[in-house]
C-alpha cells in the first residue's frame, strides 16, 4: 500500500497524527518524535518541496520569518538560552526546519536523541502552545 | 588591546583576513577555517546581530534568500549532493549561517572538523568563486 506520500505529507493530510504546535494556511510546526532536546520542533511548508533551494524566494522569506517567530515563542515558553536552527533534509524528502531548544551548558550534539517518556510530548507541546 | 569587536566584525572591517567567497553591500560569505566538509561556508550579515531573532523580518528574508542562492552555487561548483544549513550561534556572538556541502555517503556529523591542508582553502574558494 505504498502511496508515494512522505510521512510529512501524511501528517499534513491528517493521515498520521502529530503533536502539533502551530498551524496556518501554509505552514505546520510539530514536535520531532526523536527530539535532540525537550521541545525540538519541526517547521514544514504544506507545499511539497524536496530541498530548500526548490522554494521560490518569497516562500523562503516567509518560512524563515515564521521560523524566527517560533524561535521567539520557544524561548519564551521554555526559557532556553537559544534555539538552534538547522536544515539537513536527508531523512524525509520534504523540506523541514529543525528548531532545537538549547542551553549554554548542554552537551549537545553529543547527547543521543531519545523518544519522549509517556505524556511528556503532550506536556511540552502544551507549554509551547500556551504562548502561541 | 581588547577592542570589543568579534572576530567576524574584524573580518568585515578587514582587520583579519578571510578566504572570501562572496560579498555585497549587506552580506559576506567566507570559508570556515575549521570546515565540517570541504567548502564549508559561513554567511554573515555585515550588521551586527547576536541572534537570528534579533534581525528584522525584511533582513531575515534577505539573508535566507542569499543563503538559497549560495546553496545553489555551492552545489554547482562542488557537485555535492546537498548543502546543510545551520545556525547554532554560540561560538561567535554574531549571527552566522553555516552552509555545509554534504554527500549522501558521507559520515557527517560523526567526522571531526579539521583545518585545510596548505593551499586547499584557496583552491576550494577558487572553485566556489568561479560560479559566483
Amino acid at each position: 500500500m505504498q502511496t508515494g506520500k512522505t510521512i510529512f505529507k501524511k501528517i499534513i493530510d491528517g493521515e498520521i497524527p502529530c503533536t502539533k504546535i502551530y498551524e496556518d494556511e501554509n505552514y505546520l510546526a510539530f514536535l520531532d518524535i526523536q527530539p535532540v532536546s525537550r521541545g525540538h520542533v519541526l517547521l514544514i511548508p504544506k507545499k511539497e518541496y524536496l530541498w530548500i533551494q526548490d522554494m521560490p524566494d518569497n516562500e523562503i522569506a516567509d518560512i524563515f520569518i515564521k521560523a524566527k517567530f517560533l524561535i521567539q515563542k520557544i524561548k519564551e515558553a521554555l526559557g532556553c538560552d537559544y534555539v538552534q536552527l538547522g536544515i539537513v533534509g536527508k531523512d524525509v524528502p520534504h523540506v523541514h526546519i529543525h528548531l532545537i531548544p538549547r542551553y549554554f551548558n548542554d552537551n549537545l550534539p553529543q547527547s543521543p536523541q531519545k523518544p519522549y517518556e509517556p505524556g511528556e510530548a503532550e506536556k511540552v507541546a502544551e507549554e509551547l502552545r500556551s504562548v502561541l
